[in-house]
């Protein structure tokens, strides 16, 4: 007992955001540790998925033990009312990804069209092979031509057609859109499969839970499309990412410069900051304000977009995003959408520093807004810019505290960027080398780290303690999101780490790679794939090694972690993850355990169905220990070599 | 605080139900009112919108009287968790609505694709029509053709294009338009809008209330689309309604007969079942099992569509859907979706009544689910007749407890309908009577009942109130939904009633034009106008009056109520109700009430965007009283003279 208090008392693993709490304590500011140390005790029926608000007759709850009602007003039971709340968490995830998205396709369309001047189509390459998978003719197409079709085909993924998802239906095995399409759970859109779960969750539709996790299943599959479909725009507007060395951590403000943060999720306005941020005439008004100049930063996962192609450093994510404000030395804080903490408008307004929404769907009280009209986005980014090196003026020569943390990252790792890697090894066939590698067992598997930081863990512990259990066992790691950036600012993303870390065999592995690669040592200890949007690049590659091996994703020793996850896009990843066919692994128990039949179906009969299911282990050494043997018990099926730990 | 007990011990009204009532308690039934009662106390966060469960660093709550949490983990205030709350229903309405809506266009395409036998247009004026109102060309175009570009037109309402949503742009005023313009709240597309709510309310997006109930609105309006896009192509496959002759309540069941209830929202199925309850075959089989018929009733709103269109007798709604069962002499229950309890399984099979699901998306555990192909849904509404026939056979002889209460009902008031009666008091300008009997007041405005019962009033009791106390001031009254068959009910959509309730003013102009018709006597006192999806019908009659005297629909005097609402649909409907400018009473306090700021806009703020506003009042005669209030209030603003009371 005292044991857990003492656990619960540990906020952050990371000692740049604990030098921010010293301060924040000081100075009577209150961050997000405080706001949920107020909430305890949280409802045991909505933490148990046990409460309903879907009609004015309630707001129902059941009772888990059996002592009080044992269904809803309108007879709902506990089974559905967990499932209900469930998939709406899904839909909810699945329109974020997807808006965002749609916003891009929106923005592809306009350049096809030669309406903008501030975008383009950065990788040509990327285009002509989405347009490819897309079954879209290219030969002898010009870029605009190609834009506009992919931009149309985009687009009409979100009505409902007669055809399933393309970006589904093109990226995943045959086998997989098959068993997708004989579950009834291959949408014909996005927006429409939407739609559809909060129809079935709205009062007196869908009462059969099982039948309500399906149409939960349908919305995974559109979130998955969704991001492959972000993910793809973003490579042909913004460039598909390669190898790229940055830092992390708060140490990577500057002083002297006027320190901008970007933040949310979709690089449509932080990539005009980043080009306004080098031209002269800006770099000339900050230098005239007394700055050395413009420093970029980043933070949750518009942060992992401009480290991805621009090599912007990391700040911050998740969870400690209100604490750079708290270092004085951050003078503009600039916002599109999704896990911004309206919190961060309070702090920002203590210390003067500027945040700035961008987008009229998000808008944040004490905030300035400034809505990017895409027609005039590099314009309204040096405007910001500006409103920034205001405040620098304003702050310039008072001290700052800024925590001297950081660390070297090596970000990039798309999945291009990965084949390409492995090419230096075997032009002719790069999977090779890596499946020759997890046969020969070099390699133990694969497991890909996503999600989000959640106030109810110290921040990042279990990222941590996890990887490096799995490393020393030889498993390959990607990570995405927030996930990455707790790898970065604990200097997991270098091949120091990999030094460190790795267990013989992956060290052999990624050294190999490395060397060949000319990084001059090996690969880092877990590869950053990009943003949570992003997480489609990791199935990509699974895909890929499914179909040259003729066996299908769900035999494949590949693993998903989220341990740490907190947003509703989260869940719907999981599901996705879980539906593709793979062990998901969640450290946090999700709002299910009101229904044994739902957790039931969820952590073992899904597994009969589509090979994946949810592995739920707070305790992340115990995660890792799990996620090593539902590794192994694939390699076990393939007949490959196990390992006992 | 007893006499506020004794009106909570009050569950109905309906003596109907009441009979029914005694027999569940006899016979240790358990009733939506005894699922209510172990559910009090109720969770005072959700009921005040201070719950928040969009991620799972929650579950959040927030204290209303500050003494507890003033923000979620995130930094969510109170203001921005009720406006997330409330929008999230909205969008769930406009999905069920539109979901509804998107179902008719599919099978409308595949009228026109020559592909279904069993379905086809019914009402080629209403097709051409509302093709004209589009914009398409009809000369000289087939009724195939027609309804192929309509459905086409239909289906595109759903994902997002370059224009706004055509069944908004074409159904408002031009100055309704421009306004919702200008305020960025007429969505292109209604999917996608529901999308967006989605994104907008989860971690860390939209934080700002007044711009979430601007998103909540625009969700409204895609609503209104998707209500209207509903109507019309109901109309359009199943004919537009024209007055019909019924009877209501649990009396119309028939110990002798097949009875068959009809219960959901969705008339796709129920048709059919009407069709094939009517073909010699079925009826020969029923007789054959000893029946002296079919006996087909409805429940809820797909009673409501196959009254106004088949004139099938309304059995009960909504609160009391579970009762009939108790009478022994219900055959089948047929149900599609939306508001239909899941209880509704248990009770059945206790007593032996058939529950047959017909929708993939919803499944009752229990039910006999026979998912509906158009393609060959007549055969399958046989089949369903079947076992229909075989439960008869196995009760037949048995006692059943009917209670012998049934009321005369006039319904099938579609907007045409309306224009129709109208026209025979002046067919070049049917409009004149109306607008002219408004003027000289012996009409003193008209109020549209709308919404479902809720287990928290006393069923029916507001409706009966309002509506009596609105007669003598001589309001002229429209209700659809479970509002209409609660007035069905209790006989007050008869000519009786308007003799008996109707102020001097009303009856004489509902004497005139009953007579004008040859009814043999006045319209019935409320005029049923369908479905609660067919709320835009008197949307339609609004926009004539307002484009005919060349003002806006928020400057007459017409109102809506939801005395008893419960469903997110709900919820939907009068958020576009008070967008396109009506007062709208509600008889229950919406889940707002912890946050001033949400409160105050939406009862007053609002008022002067839009010129609609939300008027809660729980006590039906002081409700009665402020809607009159309302339409004084508009009389006086227009010039026309006002009455007090």
């Amino acid at each position: 007992m005292e044991a857990m208090k003492a656990k619960k008392a540990v906020k952050a693993t990371d000692c740049a955001v604990g030098e921010m709490l010293e301060v924040a304590r000081k100075q009577g500011i209150e961050t997000v540790w405080d706001r949920y140390a107020r909430q305890i005790p949280q409802c045991g029926f909505g933490d148990s998925g046990l409460c309903c608000r879907n009609c004015t007759q309630g707001p129902c709850r059941i009772d888990p033990f059996g002592d009080g009602p044992a269904a809803g007003v309108c007879g709902i039971t506990a089974d559905s009312m967990v499932a209900r709340n469930l998939i709406r968490a899904i839909a909810a995830g699945a329109a974020s990804h997807s808006g965002h998205a749609k916003h891009l396709a929106h923005v592809l369309k306009k350049v096809a069209a030669g309406k903008l001047t501030d975008y383009s189509v950065k990788d040509e390459n990327k285009l002509r092979a989405v347009a490819t998978r897309l079954g879209i003719p290219t030969e002898g197409k010009s870029v605009q031509e190609l834009a506009a079709a992919v931009a149309s085909a985009a687009l009409e993924e979100f009505s409902e057609r007669e055809e399933p998802l393309a970006w589904a239906a093109t990226t995943l095995t045959s086998s997989q859109v098959e068993k997708l399409g004989g579950l009834g759970v291959l949408p014909a859109g996005i927006d429409s499969a939407i739609s559809e779960i909060l129809q079935r969750t709205t009062l007196g539709v869908d009462a059969d839970p099982v039948n309500l996790l399906l149409g939960g299943v349908k919305g995974a599959v559109a979130d998955f499309a969704g991001c492959h479909l972000g993910t793809d725009l973003a490579d042909i507007l913004f460039g598909t990412p390669t190898p790229v060395f940055s830092e992390a951590n708060m140490g990577v403000l500057k002083e002297n410069a006027v320190n901008i943060a970007l933040h949310g999720h979709n690089p449509v306005v932080s990539e005009l900051i980043v080009v306004a941020a080098r031209q002269e005439d800006i770099l000339a008004q900050a230098k005239s304000a007394g700055a050395e100049g413009i420093n970029l930063v980043g933070i949750c996962c518009t942060g992992n977009e401009v480290l991805m192609r621009q090599g912007v450093a990391p700040l911050t994510h998740s969870l400690s995003q209100e604490m750079p404000i708290l270092t004085g030395a951050l003078d503009a804080i600039v916002v599109d959408y999704q896990c911004v903490y309206p919190s961060l408008a309070n702090i920002a307004d203590c210390y003067g520093t500027k945040l700035i929404t961008t987008m009229d769907i998000a808008k944040i009280p004490g905030a300035v807004h400034m809505a990017i009209e895409e027609e005039r986005g590099l314009e309204q980014a040096k405007e910001i810019i500006k409103l920034a090196v205001e405040r620098f003026k304003a702050r310039k020569g008072a001290p700052t505290c800024i925590p001297q943390v950081k660390q070297k990252v090596i970000a990039g790792f798309s999945t291009e960027a990965i084949i390409g890697a492995l090419s230096k090894l075997n032009a002719a066939d790069p999977l090779k080398p890596l499946i020759d590698n997890i046969v020969n067992g070099n390699i133990q598997g694969v497991v890909l780290f996503a999600g989000c930081n959640n106030v109810k863990v110290p921040q990042d512990a279990n990222f941590i303690a996890i990887v490096k259990e799995l490393a020393k066992r030889d498993v390959l790691m990607l990570a995405t999101g927030c996930g990455a950036g707790a790898l970065a600012r604990h200097g997991l993303l270098t091949s120091e780490a990999t030094m460190e870390y790795a267990g013989p065999g992956l060290k052999a592995v990624f050294t190999a790679i490395g060397e060949a690669n000319g990084l001059g040592g090996p690969l880092p200890l877990v590869l950053h794939v990009g943003s949570c949007v992003d997480n489609s690049r990791p199935v990509d590659i699974a895909v890929a090694l499914a179909n040259k091996l003729g066996v299908d994703v769900n035999q494949l020793p590949v693993a998903a972690s989220a341990p740490e996850f907190k947003a509703e896009k989260a869940v719907a990843i999981g599901t996705w993850a879980v539906t593709l066919g793979l062990p998901t692994h969640l450290g946090l128990v999700p709002p299910v355990l009101g229904s044994k039949l739902v957790t039931r179906v969820l952590t073992q009969d899904i597994k009969d169905i589509t090979g994946g299911y949810f592995l739920v282990e707070t305790d992340p050494l115990l995660a890792a220990e799990k996620i090593f043997d539902a590794l192994q018990e694939r390699r076990q099926k393939l007949n490959i070599g196990t390992r006992r730990w």
